[in-house]
């Protein structure tokens, strides 16, 4: 939520002018973004977002970041679409950063989803992870189950002074689903961090999808299994059955699940609510006291944790018998 | 540089509709303004800036401000036009603050200011306390002569910290102000903080002021004074006498000087300086480590300051033959 790097008028006229897109107008630090640095430009053609990529972004993943935007804004999927420079380059150099810039997405996120959000969220998801079936750049799900034991382990010895047995608890459960853990689901590109504040809306139509710097290869219904972390529990961490089942029904109105997706569903969404643990809990021991960016309750999470384990099968997010 | 009160969707949707300036589209909050809480808003009427105001800025001043503005706007000077509800105020609230939404002023501050850049500035100036004459709303200037010495009584006893024989300078320079200080200079509405920061150019034509959350009643040569300031040194605080009479040229071709303005300048000047170096050794000396906003070094007004000193007359600033 910050501006961590200061860009000065002319050096930005002198980028946007590789860009093609007009005349500088106006240029604003925006506090959103928690890695990198973005600025909302206008300019006599339109707004843009530029963003400056700040070091925990890797700059040799940048390619596959913002190829993604293009490849699923050519096939209408709603997201910023990077602008290229003359030469088909999107990627460019500002204030001693990599730097991009992207067309503005209007919307905002929704502080109160409701069932007809997560319906619209489930369709997008299926209609992102349709589109980028034929995407050429892959890359590794860092954050995903190969990942947590050893992210993890960076804070194990610490974890009990965020709750009473918590290393007992993730250890345990990094061993169940190393067990259980599914091997051979359709896989392909998933945005892996669909939370709220990154879906648009306009009124009560979506709009878009934005920060897909957390894109990777993975199944796809683990995504689908994160999104029902992230939308489809109450302030007091009970599911929202409603919510959950608007969510699926969604995804699968666009791309039905196949029985083994099904059958896995409550595995997954052990997993996401793990992953979004083990990184929260991570961030929580590690931020500076007075830091701009607070962190986020890692025991959000484990609620969330302990309910999927009480889930047998997809019914219990479905509400619907059994097949 | 910090957005202070986090604003929901539901509770902008329901306060802009207030001011019937059409659909949200989007919202933002911009790292701007060291006071308040700015959101970039863009609506289907075009772009909008939110402001909330928080405890700093006294509510009671607001109608002032805002009123100002209206009055400015209605006269040609180009600046932020608050929008009116249908009732015709312009305050509203939102998320517990006192908040108002004004037009979006395309254009954005020249890092490099030149003569050119001065020359603009200057006849703006001019245009604003032209253009104040009739406003009828007067707001004193709590950081005029009057409020001097008792703010440096506040860090009177730190002030060596900053530098040595800061208190006894500082001490020495209100004396001599108090005794010199003109009495009987045209007065109005001055701008009182007219940094290169708060003129918006858009190439190089200024395309509008900002930040009028300084403004006051008190001498207008004294605002004249502030820019020579803010605008006419070197990072190495030497005048640029190039600079500097640009500026004053600009202002006289707009609202000439007359001789007891010309005669003051040198001390308006230093006192201008004193001001800038009294409110930033009080910020230097209150703000907490790992503050959001770093404060700025206030020894560049002491700087100036000794400059101002050295000024026998208003030729110290045009570099023409005195008469």
């Amino acid at each position: 939520m910050a501006v961590y790097t200061e860009v000065n008028d002319e050096d930005l006229e002198a980028f946007i002018a590789e860009y093609g897109v007009g005349k500088l107008l106006s240029f604003k630090g925006i506090a959103e973004g928690v890695e990198n640095t973005n600025y909302i430009l206008h300019t006599s053609t339109g707004p843009f977002i530029l963003t400056l990529y700040e070091k925990r972004v890797a700059v040799d993943d940048l390619p596959f970041f913002l190829g993604l935007m293009q490849h699923l804004s050519a096939r209408g999927v709603p997201c910023p679409l990077p602008v290229a420079k003359a030469n088909g380059e999107v990627l460019g150099k500002l204030a001693g950063r990599s730097a991009a810039l992207v067309t503005f997405l209007e919307g905002f996120w929704t502080r109160r989803p409701n069932a007809d959000h997560c319906v619209q969220v489930g369709e997008a998801l299926a209609k992102l992870h349709v589109a980028g079936q034929d995407f050429s750049i892959r890359r590794t799900n860092a954050l995903g189950p190969a990942g947590w034991r050893p992210l993890f382990e960076r804070f194990q010895s610490r974890a009990d002074t965020i709750a009473p047995n918590l290393a007992d608890t993730i250890s345990e459960e990094l061993n169940q689903l190393a067990a259980a853990w599914p091997t051979d689901l359709p896989s392909g590109v998933i945005h892996a961090d669909l939370f709220p504040d990154n879906v648009f809306f306009i009124g009560d139509t979506l709009s878009g999808l934005i920060d897909f710097y957390f894109a990777c290869n993975d199944f796809l219904a683990y995504d689908l299994a994160i999104c029902l972390n992230a939308w489809c529990f109450e302030k007091d961490f009970q599911l929202n059955l409603t919510k959950s089942r608007a969510l699926i029904r969604g995804y699968e109105s666009v791309r039905p699940l196949n029985d083994d997706e099904r059958a896995a569903m409550p595995i997954l969404a052990r997993g996401a609510a793990l992953r979004f643990l083990l990184t929260r809990a991570y961030d929580w021991l590690n931020t500076p006291a007075g830091a701009i960016v607070k962190p986020h309750d890692p025991l959000d999470y484990l609620r969330r944790l302990r309910f999927h384990r009480t889930v047998a099968s997809i019914t219990g997010y479905t509400g619907e018998a059994a097949l």
